[in-house]
């Protein structure tokens, strides 16, 4: 019941990941309400913006609105899974006492659900325990399957095309920021993406000593160090990469700071393997930069899973529990970053292989543009 | 203490509205979390992705990260608020604890705060009651100032410029829905958009009977219709409109079809004013769609607030309690959509005037492309 995925991309088979929640039932809770709308996505397949799918150990019901009546089943459907629709939003309530009208317990997707949705159940299923659940879902997301991995590949080829273009082509000299990015995001949608994979980073000068700088309209110039970090999505899936460019001739102090990313982020790229402790990658990169007394300008972790969503399990950081596993798809991204001076920050996608790891993303580090 | 906003537009005065909600405090609760992002802009500037605003009677103080050492003072000081920022993330529950000694009953945003959120402050803070609130900041959002319509103004200039553009340059026929939607948003950033303020619907053909469609790689050709769903951003505020094109001349259903959005529209729009109920603007449009016989297929709300979210308050529904005032930005976006067939929708942005309406909108309507 599946059908072949965009631009030829091997075809989505749901049914499996459904069944792997069905098969967790009984122990915390006997129902799943999945609140996540990513979650939702990813179950069944369904992408509009009001959706909650109920799991139940012998089927599933998705409760959403008359708006999506003809796309609800055909996502479904598309996705390869037999989930039953419900768009009567009005009758809600008489549906979900009906559909648990055997369970005991209710999971709730504690980080995602609202308080208020938590009381409104409350009211709705007073004999029902309400019981949090914490990532059932999201452990099930980090480990992609061939569809997923493939969805990867393609956003990440079109963010290298699109970077690669940008460099060819009109280079960074005299343009803005803004202009960076939204060429950037332009070129990325014709190669296919359906968009970026999250609000595209242009940050030149003494912007780039902000992770997390937003474009703005200043004139990239000589002298400029340049964080670019950008992404695509190809049908749900995001890719992610930065790189840092020098507009001519690196000064002593800024080749340092790329020598010294450069090398954090190969160490920690050298760490990725199955097995690995998530908080080993972060410490392979992390002890190289506070060896070189840079330590309290990498003030964020190393890296994140990337799938539907841009920042998703597992986490790179010195305080993650997750140990690496195959099929995970991670960034390694340590930076520093000097207030009023600047930045520097690069990043890879890794895939975990069954033997250790394979970088995704084919962009070449560093590029000096002169 | 705060700085022209972008291209020229009017500077934000944001001191009046964390004053607003300041004087609020002391009835059901004595402080107020803002965790709803939005809201933690609208407040003090802040745009990054973690941040919660502690909203006290004599300060207000912001929780957030490293990463934001430096953006969230910069953008703090623009919003001409004085707000203190702190980024000790892991030092949280302890601030939190400390500046809350005085305080008895704290207000969380209940339909923003997750579930996992609301047990953690419940564990941290026990002696505090936690009280649900709902919509208060949300409340004071629906009622723009002078510089935030100017912003909507030029996000909806953006737009209006862009679908002139594509329709002068290329028109629609030949072109997929994809090609269509990327190159609006091409469009849009090159006049300044900082994106589109919303996914770009392009739906033709059958497409179009679904009202949230995405854009396919469907080629649209003669006889279809097309509905085009499209927005821009600028500094944050977005602006809202769709239009409908008949690419050759119209069948005689088609043309009932579009008169009869077109006629139930302008009624909605000429029923806007301040004082009037939401549901009136509803009734209005509503009506004559179903005095035709479409009222099953018109399954969605009639509108809703634009501004820094893209549906916020005031709901334009049936179902809603609101009442328009002056300064209320909404949608009025009566449609049809016939399964197999195709969909027609009008959308128009409206300001409520202290004396009536103004559209902002100033696309033609239904233009025919033969």
């Amino acid at each position: 019941m599946s059908r072949p995925g965009p631009t030829g991309l091997a075809s989505v088979q749901g049914a499996a990941r459904l069944a792997a929640i069905q098969t967790g039932l009984g122990v915390e809770f006997d129902a799943l309400l999945v609140t996540n709308l990513t979650n939702v996505r990813y179950l069944c397949g369904f992408t509009g913006s009001n959706g909650q799918l109920l799991v139940l150990p012998d089927r599933a019901l998705l409760l959403t609105d008359g708006r999506y009546a003809i796309q609800a089943p055909d996502q479904i459907e598309a996705h390869g899974v037999d989930v039953d629709v419900t768009t009567a939003y009005s009758r809600r309530k008489a549906q979900l006492v009906e559909a648990l009208a055997r369970s005991e317990q209710l999971g709730l997707e504690a980080d995602s659900i609202t308080w208020a949705e938590q009381r409104q159940l409350e009211g709705w299923l007073p004999k029902l325990q309400l019981v949090p659940s914490d990532g059932l879902v999201e452990d099930l997301r980090a480990v992609k399957d061939r569809s997923e991995i493939e969805r990867i590949q393609a956003a990440v080829a079109i963010a290298d095309n699109s970077l690669a273009q940008l460099v060819e082509s009109d280079g960074l000299d005299g343009a803005t920021e803004r202009e960076v990015a939204n060429r950037l995001d332009s070129v990325m949608q014709t190669l296919g993406a359906t968009g970026p994979a999250y609000e595209t980073i242009v940050a030149s000068g003494a912007n780039a000593a902000k992770p997390h700088a937003r474009p703005t309209d200043r004139p990239i110039g000589a002298g400029d160090m340049v964080i670019i970090d950008v992404g695509a999505v190809v049908d749900g899936y995001r890719s992610d990469m930065t790189r840092t460019f020098v507009i001519g001739p690196p000064r002593a102090e800024q080749r340092e700071m790329v020598d010294l990313v450069t090398a954090a982020q190969a160490a920690g790229v050298a760490a990725v393997a199955p097995g690995v402790a998530a908080s080993a990658i972060d410490h392979a990169c992390r002890s190289i930069i506070v060896a070189a007394g840079y330590g309290e300008q990498f003030m964020h972790g190393t890296g994140h899973g990337v799938g539907l969503d841009i920042h998703e399990r597992p986490a790179i950081a010195g305080t993650s529990a997750a140990t690496l596993a195959p099929g995970h798809v991670i960034t390694v991204e340590p930076g520093v970053y000097v207030p009023e001076h600047g930045g520097v920050r690069i990043e890879d996608l890794v895939l975990v292989t069954e033997t250790g790891a394979q970088v995704l993303t084919g962009s070449p580090k560093i590029p000096l543009l002169e």
